[in-house]
């Protein structure tokens, strides 16, 4: 027997035949496909996080603070400038929200379990959950036509109802599509599904329009919500991997079972604390960045095209006749989007000007021949 | 219902009263109980860990290589120095040798399947076991009496066609007992399970006696046998969290299925890097490390213990009359060392000259009250 079949032979029966997620990372002058934040960590918090690691290298042959107790605190402080007080035992941590949502699905989810997510959203959550041996159900967002992604709390409770399921994923503001939920919706899913955990996943929650409020503000009382968090987006540290969570104390203690010990590296706790420390400098591109999105919006339905609106950093737009074909023009003219499968739609990310720039030249370009309806 | 009743209603069921993983960090003036090197990462390597998170830290707000490229090459380069080449697509890495533990059981573990293991070893195998629903099957090292903690081939082979197991879990040197394997176990166990994953886990490799091999020279057409390594023990980099593996080409491209994409951050890379440029410098350490290891071998034996014979850094000894009364007098005299839960016996970490002076100076002055068979 040769060794990919040997090794075949031993996976696990429901991971054959699978490929792994696969985002290409690919070096082109515009890279709009992940939802980075498109601007370098400033030179101040660039020396904060040096001088942090250079504190911290010489110890590093001693485990890590396995609690991550500073960061946890710094954390907490974060979440607590807005309308919710979160205290450190509140809050959890991992390498990415990947990680953090891993950890739910390792001590909630499980073989005989059902996780139902409503999409299209994160396409992580379908993958994590079954990497835990839990069953995905697949729920749907709307129906087709105008505000066709969107998640009204009639049709999220009738299906939670319908599939019984043990943990419910709702994303908001909501990646791929863009907007965030009304937490009538979370409300209405929580009391529907009375024994299940219910996961808010607000990666991209600092770019909301105003008025869009958080479900931390849900949290008191509700020991089955969970409000998931990430570094990657708003704070521009993706590279850093920290995505961390809001819950009860009791909720956070039982990811302590099923985490790996001493899970966050010291420089890693370092390099959010340094950014931590600095937040309102880390922050303060998320203006420029919404600014760029809203011009997307603009842009693209200037054109013709058919963007949804937004509260992150990216926006997805319908129109096109052929959305890989699309993808792939874009590409040869140096820009990079994401195809997240669903047809005749892009997501494209708000980057620099520059970038929306070379973007918006790039698919007005196109728009002639690549739109619905356009001749060949 | 109160919140910790919701959580735990919620909980997997198997996780349901188990407590977390705890070794206590105390802050004692003589830490000997996690086997940490006990020497801080020299000026040069901190300087190099620097200067390299310095320049990585603008582009934190970019996602890390999810392939950790450079990170694969320097390991391969590190482990080729021994007996056997290593290529970089024969290298997996990930935060703590926990990690990639972790990954092996989630691709060929699961409901379902068994993992044997060898009691008493390392503590984490039957935890990270259990975490991915896979049935942990308490495997047995030697009988009682003189070279109680060895295995023997055909104990070995015995247990293993007793059990069928589709994990098997080797650790070579033994963690807590200390002593490597003789590879015809790696090999009787390997041929004895002719469908299952085969486990080295040899994050102690570095400290061996003279002539010890490692299990890398039986990679070679074996794609179901993995080698697992970490920086945290020769390395000193425990705080870093880089654990690694050297497999097959085909079971390293399996992992891609269960990791987490981007598990490894960017300041990881690039500290783990900067380690791996200084490799010679970072192991300096080890040979002074090993002269204290031998030290406390000697040392317990003189004062009438039970040392194990050791190639780790650190020693298991017995001959205690209350294990865990001479782990709290030690404690109590500011040395701090594992209770490793088999009666009788506790195991220390070699330390520095310094560190093992004090902890020979305490275990001698409660030896005549704490021996087995002591007046009280």
């Amino acid at each position: 027997m040769d060794a990919r079949s040997a090794v075949e032979s031993m996976l696990r029966p429901d991971l054959r035949g699978r490929t792994a997620y696969g985002a290409p990372q690919l070096d082109v002058p515009v890279a709009l496909n992940t939802n980075e934040n498109s601007y370098a960590v400033p030179d101040v918090v660039v020396s904060a996080m040096t001088e942090a690691v250079a504190a911290a290298a010489a110890g590093l042959n001693r485990y890590p603070d396995r609690e991550f107790t500073a960061l946890r605190e710094a954390l907490a402080g974060y979440l607590s400038r807005g309308a919710t007080m979160v205290t450190p035992d509140e809050v959890w941590a991992g390498n990415g929200s990947n990680e953090v949502l891993l950890h739910l699905l390792q001590a909630f989810g499980g073989p005989g379990r059902t996780a139902l997510g409503f999409t299209p959203a994160y396409s992580m959550h379908p993958i994590i959950t079954t990497t835990t041996g839990t069953t995905w159900v697949d729920g749907m967002r709307g129906v087709p036509g105008a505000g066709a992604f969107d998640l009204d709390p009639a049709s999220a409770v009738a299906q939670v109802r319908d599939h019984r399921p043990d943990v419910v994923f709702l994303c908001s503001p909501n990646n791929p599509t863009g907007t965030a939920l009304d937490l009538a919706v979370v409300e209405a899913v929580h009391d529907a599904a009375p024994t299940a955990l219910v996961v808010v996943d607000e990666a991209y929650a600092e770019f909301a329009r105003p008025g869009t409020p958080s479900a931390l503000t849900l949290l008191a009382g509700r020991p089955r919500l969970v409000v998931t968090r990430t570094m990657s987006k708003a704070f521009a540290l993706a590279g850093g991997r920290v995505g961390y969570l809001a819950a009860d104390p009791a909720l956070v203690d039982a990811l302590r079972l099923v985490r790996m010990p001493y899970h966050l590296s010291t420089q890693t706790q370092a390099v959010a604390l340094a950014a931590l420390r600095h937040a309102d400098l880390m922050l303060e591109t998320v203006g420029a960045i919404k600014e760029q999105r809203d011009r997307l919006v603009e842009g693209l339905a200037a054109i013709g095209l058919d963007p949804v609106p937004s509260d992150a950093n990216f926006v997805l737009f319908g129109g096109l006749a052929d959305a890989h074909g699309t993808w792939s023009a874009l590409l040869e003219r140096g820009v990079l989007v994401r195809d997240v499968g669903i047809p005749h739609y892009l997501r494209v990310t708000a980057g620099t000007p520059q970038e929306t720039t070379r973007f918006l030249d790039a698919i007005t370009d196109l728009v002639p021949t690549h739109r619905t309806g356009a001749a060949p």
